[in-house]
């Protein structure tokens, strides 16, 4: 099928966070892992967590306008999920005034009988259209090419990461040149990734999508001279702000890879150069034993 | 009383996560938040957050070995705690082969019957052991003058701030010259926070104490030259090694105040020079309406 750009009602995003609500329980919705979000051996993390935000943000009947924003949501990962079916096992916490959270499980069918719990996560729910006028920002986007400058992730990356990269078929991910020496055998050592990326269907960015895009950008360790898989232990993210239409800039580093573990910092600046998500995870050095 | 350093028999800290499991339910635990970690107008977020780790890890068992340090606890705030009686129901998410990870609700009696619940977290334990030699490290300790040097935060600190600040009597917190400006009117501008920080009573930095210790340092919007509470809506925390004795060296930033919102990083180092605790929180500026 040929997707148009521009065109959101079709949009493979959409569909991979859509939830079905079970009729006989309020707090229950299945959905699909479909293999098209597949990163190394298993669904990406960010799917999952864009996933996860959409039944908690379901949960709290938030699409309806009061709340409609994840200001923070923090997954633990579990269990490397798989294509097929999920079920998302909701629950809320609070409504407050001006913030609500809710709690979801995700589960998968086990491959040895019952299910198996893939990941759980919190999230705070608010309003990203908060009058507040002062803004103080030390940081500052990063800088790179122009994404028709950069290195396109299905060209420049190795054959052997690209075979497990089925959602680079869904992401237009440009990579910063300075951060993809490693594709050619000559990582800079920093631990650091620049890029830029929007959805190939052209959907554009929400605060959900964010929530993808900040577990797109290979891992830092390919920049460290580091091959093969980092499993996610835990990753938060913040939405800072609603995204404007267009290209997204992203960066991630790490300043701390020790005892088997690293964490990775990533930030995300929309086409009008403002910061709008941060997100830190805690994950697997690679080689270390699994989960 | 009078407490000798280096009796952790009697260590406040270890009072203030004690559990008592009730006795027709596993999972459920009662324990009490001493008005003596107030700050602000509520319960300290850090020992709120080393009291959930406790009970996640009294939940999982695994405070007899395996899996006993909490490596990634994420908890979301959801009213502000209040000195009293509390009530935390745990679940086990997941034992795994190197990790295990639970969940826990913390609830007090609320003032309008019934009871509030005051925070939510999940928890992924692991061991801090791990034999992996490999470490990458390019963050560097904080730069700050010796404890003697600092400033005492019981004798610098404005009367306005110590009245609500009944945890300076159980923490010796000493703050950098360079960061304290704020208490003579002078802040930054630069939204950092630096200092010292070890348990009065004598009791050792161990992994459950570090959960306390990334928010113990005034906010950075002191350094900023706002005054006011600023409400921790999330904080997660990665314990990234076990502590030495001594004092912990901490240093806390923002780079983004915006929305209403701001994040506060935080990193504890110890007497070794090892980064031992990373932390992130997102907290909502003074001045913004209550949740």
């Amino acid at each position: 099928m040929t997707i148009e750009p521009g065109d959101p009602a079709i949009s493979e995003f959409d569909t991979a966070i859509a939830l079905a609500r079970r009729e006989d329980q309020t707090d229950c919705y299945d959905a699909t892992l479909d293999s098209g979000w597949m990163i190394g051996m298993g669904i990406n993390g960010g799917l999952l967590l864009a996933l996860a935000g959409s039944a908690v943000a379901a949960e709290l009947g938030t699409q309806d306008g009061a709340h409609a924003s994840p200001l923070a949501i923090s997954a633990h990962y579990l269990s490397a999920s798989s294509p097929g079916p999920a079920v998302l096992r909701t629950r809320t916490l609070r409504r407050g005034r001006t913030t609500s959270a809710g709690a979801v499980d995700l589960w998968q069918p086990s491959p040895e009988g019952g299910e198996a719990i893939r990941l759980s996560a919190l999230a705070t729910f608010g309003d990203l259209d908060d009058p507040a006028p002062e803004v103080r920002t030390s940081t500052m986007p990063p800088s790179l090419p122009a994404p028709e400058e950069c290195v396109d992730a299905r060209n420049g990356a190795p054959p052997g990461f690209l075979k497990h990269a089925a959602l680079l078929q869904r992401l237009d991910l440009r990579l910063d040149p300075a951060t993809s020496g490693w594709a050619v055998g000559r990582p800079s050592g920093r631990g650091e990734m620049r890029g830029w990326v929007r959805l190939r269907d052209g959907r554009e960015p929400d605060p959900l999508m964010l929530l993808l895009a900040v577990d797109v950008l290979p891992p830092v360790t390919f920049d460290l001279g580091m091959s093969g898989w980092t499993p996610t232990l835990e990753l938060t993210t913040h939405v800072r702000a609603r995204p404007a239409p267009g290209w997204l800039r992203l960066s991630m580093c790490t300043r701390n890879l020790a005892g088997g573990l690293l964490e990775e910092d990533a930030e995300i600046w929309d086409s009008a150069g403002r910061l709008v998500a941060q997100s830190r995870q805690l994950a697997r050095v690679p080689g270390q034993i699994s989960r």
